[in-house]
């Protein structure tokens, strides 16, 4: 819950000043703030937040909530009050959805795309299309009274989501929201702002969307006739990016190896069908045709100007490098190693040795934790060692969520990891 | 240019308001809808001229104009004036550069991140660390006096442009910006704004770059083994593009097809190189299995809930149906063939055949043009090829502008075009 210091500080010096200039330049100040608040924030939940908690600011409220509209279905997104001693995050009312049609005070503004603003919602009248919910009150122990439940709404009119203001105070007292009247531009400003802000959001969030899944698929498609799934890139792509965040790189990193890795072996597209998909064990002559699928790799997505492509061109080159300077293309040695191959190089082969592949089964989990603790100072760095370790929670949970349709385990085999 | 109704609709009136508080309201407003204006333009060249346009319109100011920022250069984006006559588009002043560090009004405010507020920018004394370049004026018979110079900067402070008004006016005479000492909330309101859908265009500038030279990259490397080319896919995307522009197609569209048509035969991924890579001409079987590239590369991009991915999964499916029904694999026929199949499969085929394949050299121009003719209504919907003769120059500036590397026009051959 975010804690506003709500009526101590300024709640009521605000608006009972005499003085209507001051009071309007101050206004301008705060929804310009608001605005530039919000076109900041460009990641969607916490965007949500701000619109939330810079609305109550301005309206100066104890409790407000925000509804995104998803097709036919409003989805509960976001809570706060300050007056109530218990957490209400989203996590508590997470999932939580009603329909657009539904007869609540959302489904009514969205359906409707009009403003509600009510002096109290338990005298709500019998005949009006929509009625208030009191079940929040009742488990919480609060009184809503007067809520203002606003559409926000794109430059097309359709209602995008829905902001509910709840309990306005003035001097310590809770007043209905007809002061909006006098206000009804700010009102306007403000739900425009915060539309204009969502729209942005989702069209970032979409883009982002269709970035990532267009990586999947082209680099499912590159290893066509290999081994490799799309759950075996979905998964070591997030180990990656779990390893990441535990060795405390920044988020900007921890986005793009997650992106950036699921091309590692997009070199293997220039490596003859004769030897990707051969049944038996390689001979030296072909497993070193093999081993030139970093170089390609690198040559395939080399000399971009993008940040995600160079980190990828990175991580192609140096995924088969060992700590101990004994992998290849380039026998790097320790940190000469780039820490994207480091840390991809772990994930990769952790889920490798997990996972059935046409010469070996999957392995046990516990020899494959063995092996890497044996292989620590010799194939991989000690530090991302110790990262997987120290995360391993989150790593098995992983394997587990993005598990091969049919998983099997089979148990040892002496195998060696191909590639 | 944009011409704004400057002086005469509501130029005067406005300031001259002797209710202080009826003006501060349309302030709030016009601050607000600036601000609106602002977030939802996305595409970054509009976004520039917004910029200028909503500033100019706030501050009644005869002309404006925008610098960004690259790297050490200021970059002139756009320049706007309502009193003289000729077209000051950014055409004209197209690709200035002047560096950060010049001894003008722009490069001053970049290097500084300084505001300057300049009442003539003819007396400005000659030991300032900046100068006024008459250069404009004295083209355009135009006197530049008073001067507002306003840094872009973002959340970390780093100016991206510098905004320059022109000449504000009041009651037809020009005045100096002395006004905005009063109003120094208003001003950083404003550059603060512009600052961040700055942040924000270029930003999703950059999603899409990296997004398009992600698409490319992965579409090359699936079409390693085969003879399509980086430039081929350049060539038959912008072709598939300008086709739907002339038919009428809309901005997003237009996009997506660009985007989308360059993963068209992903699908040959999973045909055997022995098929792929075989020098001479495929036996029947052989040309079967060369012939499941559409399917295969439907299966690679099927079921995402991008639309771009739908779209390319449409595409990979029907590029090589054909209008008469002989196509494959659907043999479906006419209208029944989707709109972007029936575009792309004449984007390709046009290029396929004015280039150089290990099979076929190129084929001069007027024979290439002289196939899409005769085999009108039989390969190709009549209305793109029409759209294609109508959109000629066009298709001929894009062969040109990304031609191969080293084009080979080798006259006739009796070949035809494989896959």
């Amino acid at each position: 819950m975010i804690s506003l210091p709500l009526r101590q500080d300024w709640g009521d010096k605000a608006l009972t000043s005499p003085n209507r200039e001051q009071e309007l330049l101050q206004r301008i100040r705060k929804l310009t703030h608001i605005g530039i608040m919000l076109s900041k924030e460009r990641q969607l939940d916490r965007l949500l937040a701000t619109i939330v908690e810079e609305s109550r600011r301005f309206f100066f409220c104890e409790g407000g909530s925000l509804f995104t509209r998803e097709g036919e279905e409003l989805k509960f997104r976001i809570a706060q009050n300050d007056v109530l001693n218990q957490n209400i995050t989203s996590e508590n009312l997470k999932g939580k959805q009603i329909s657009v049609s539904a007869k609540s005070i959302a489904g009514f503004v969205a359906s409707s795309g009009e403003i509600l603003n009510i002096s109290d919602v338990y005298e709500i009248p019998e005949e009006a299309p929509y009625s208030f919910d009191p079940s929040f009150d009742t488990q919480n122990d609060y009184r809503t009274k007067s809520v203002l439940a606003l559409p926000l709404k794109d430059h097309n009119d359709r209602v995008l989501g829905v902001l509910q203001l709840i309990n306005p105070t003035r001097e310590s007292n809770i007043v209905s929201f007809d002061f909006v009247k006098d206000d009804q531009d700010l009102v306007d400003s403000l739900a425009s702002q915060a539309a204009i802000a969502l729209t942005n959001a989702k069209l970032i969030d979409n883009m982002r969307d269709a970035h990532v899944d267009t990586i999947f698929r082209l680099s499912v498609a590159a290893e066509y006739k290999d081994e490799d799934t799309a759950s075996h890139l979905e998964r070591m792509s997030r180990y990656s990016a779990v390893l990441s965040r535990k060795m405390g790189f920044d988020d900007l990193f921890i986005d793009q190896i997650q992106l950036a890795s699921p091309m590692h072996d997009v070199g293997k597209i220039g490596i003859p069908d004769a030897i990707l998909m051969k049944p038996g064990k390689l001979t030296d002559k072909e497993f070193d045709i093999m081993r030139t699928h970093p170089q390609i790799g690198a040559r395939i997505l080399g000399g971009s100007s993008s940040p995600l492509l160079k980190m990828a061109e990175v991580i192609a080159l140096s995924h088969h490098e060992k700590w101990n300077g004994m992998g290849y293309p380039n026998k790097l040695k320790g940190e000469e190693i780039p820490i994207e191959g480091r840390i991809v190089a772990l994930a990769d082969v952790f889920d490798a040795l997990t996972s059935r592949r046409c010469y070996k089964p999957a392995w046990p989990l516990e020899r494959a934790l063995n092996l890497i603790k044996e292989t620590r100072e010799e194939h991989f760095d000690p530090a991302v060692v110790d990262a997987f370790f120290e995360s391993l929670d989150q790593i098995l949970e992983i394997k587990q969520r993005y598990a091969d349709e049919a998983p099997k385990e089979v148990d040892d085999h002496e195998t060696s990891i191909r590639g």
